[in-house]
């Protein structure tokens, strides 16, 4: 069985491996570029993994599943610029350090990369996997919409919010566990409770993203405390928050989210200060563990030796511990 | 036997009938939109029509043919906020009629409903068709950033230009009628001829390109014309005149070139009359010509029945003569 950290290293390795078409480098420093400032791996590892379940033999899975992390590294890189972030992982984003133009086109090729990694997914599972991996990028797409959407809306709900985060980020997150279970040679039962696994993990790892973003260490967590709240971002924070608070606590923070301009550091305090009046912190915490539960009691009916679940499950707790 | 009109409304419906994930009619719109202010469908109804040069049988090919159209619009809406062009086809592009961000992920959407078009591929044929299309989508990139690149660069050689506007044109129209072929049951001796003709029609079709936008008219063309010379792009035209011109006349040209602000007016009847004085358009129209012929040569060596070429050889003669 392969450890997490394995996995990882297997997953770095494969990536750096990656040979481009080099008749442009332009085209291609900037995806080196956002794939080298890495992070955790989470999709691929998390697919490998899930392979790991119900099989030792991983190797027919690895490029299909280093796909996931291309294709999510594309999606960064296009989120930024819509965002206007400046940074990402203490680093400058792609249209920050290049320009939107190289963003948008590197980004672009990136999608075409990573239908080339799903392309070397043996010919029996060729089409399974392939579909299962297009319909989430499409819904990842929707997601973004929805984000995109609601930021403009005067009023988002509780539950548009989830189907908002499901969309753009736990659905990539389900369909990797879901894919890492196929080449594993699970059947749809198995699969799909991988899915559900991984569609859980990816709700409590947003709420969680949430979270740090407002209550995180910027050291740990790698970006600006409080983007959010600068951003007038409509977080599950913000939306809970509207939700719970009286009538004039309310007013005052949507006053604060208007668009007006505020000094930041003065409007991250006043913010921070509504959400701890309302225990929002707690709340969300209680959300996200919820979530995790709930992808264990999944994982818990796969068909699979309980040992082999550690890993896993050591995975999920790491990830909603992220700040510890 | 299909004519060129019937496959075109075949390709029509077939876009019209396409249905979306309706959660987010924001991100579609933009995508009925570039589709519905269609063109010539050029690349499905050349596979369409290489298709039918094996086989009578069509309606397997038409799904994923329409994948080449919704990839290409998909390059056109990305390539339109790069190039900031405000009108495409007489109307607003889509990041004008919208905003650059919902161009983008709008954009983005439409690589992947593209994918799904190429998943209906039979299952026998997934894997070869798949890997022929997404080839090409990545060389598209590559072109397109050649022609960035190219924008900024002091000098481009004919060599260069050339192989820059094969990847970014040439290749799709290339793959389309190979793609076609292999739907139509061709051996892949036959499918590479129709490649060479697809590659050969598009170099003449984007060098037609270049031609109709300094010498074309605006009613036929629906595009400003001299938008490129305004642009300072260097196209065709402009790279010939600079290889062929005298020094005093190659340095008035490049510093027309040079993006000193003109009155947009002067400035394309200026460089016209340069054009004009070196015979660039009857040497364009030349080189064009010279590519047809070359695709007309590997359409001739194809192995299908004579009768059948004929609706392939039109098309490439509409094409040519585009303007009359």
């Amino acid at each position: 069985m392969y450890s997490q950290e394995e996995l990882k290293s297997l997953v770095d390795n494969t990536i750096t491996a990656l040979s481009y078409n080099m008749e442009a480098p332009e085209l291609i420093d900037p995806v080196k570029y956002i794939l080298s400032i890495g992070g955790k791996r989470l999709r691929p590892v998390l697919a490998l993994m899930s392979c790991n379940l119900f099989t030792d033999n991983i190797e027919s899975a690895l490029i299909p599943a280093t796909g996931l992390e291309i294709f999510h590294n594309f999606t960064l890189i296009h989120d930024d610029i819509m965002d206007q972030a400046p940074v990402r992982r203490n680093l400058p984003t792609v249209h920050h350090r290049w320009n939107v133009n190289q963003a948008i086109l590197s980004g672009d090729v990136m999608a075409f990369v990573a239908n080339e990694c799903f392309l070397k997914t043996p010919q029996h599972l060729l089409s399974k996997v392939f579909r299962v991996f297009n319909k989430a990028a499409v819904e990842v797409c929707v997601g973004q919409q929805l984000d995109m959407d609601y930021e403009r809306a005067t009023f988002v709900t509780h539950d548009e919010y989830l189907r908002m985060i499901e969309l753009k980020t736990a659905v990539l997150i389900a369909i990797s566990a879901k894919i890492g279970a196929v080449f594993g040679g699970a059947d749809d039962e198995n699969s799909d409770l991988l899915y559900e696994f991984g569609r859980n993990l990816g709700m409590a790892f947003q709420i969680q993203d949430d979270l740090l973003d407002t209550y995180g260490d910027i050291k740990v967590f790698g970006k600006t405390s409080g983007g959010d709240i600068i951003a007038n971002k409509k977080t599950f924070l913000y939306i809970e928050a509207i939700e719970r608070a009286s009538p004039s606590l309310r007013n005052k923070l949507r006053e604060l989210f208007s668009g007006k301009e505020y000094d930041p550091a003065t409007k991250v305090k006043n913010v921070t200060d509504i959400y701890d009046q309302l225990g929002i912190k707690r709340i969300t915490e209680n959300v996200a563990r919820d979530y995790i539960k709930s992808a264990f009691s999944y994982l818990d009916k796969a068909e699979s030796g309980k040992d082999r679940k550690t890993e896993l499950i050591r995975l999920a707790d790491s990830l909603i511990g992220r700040e510890t």
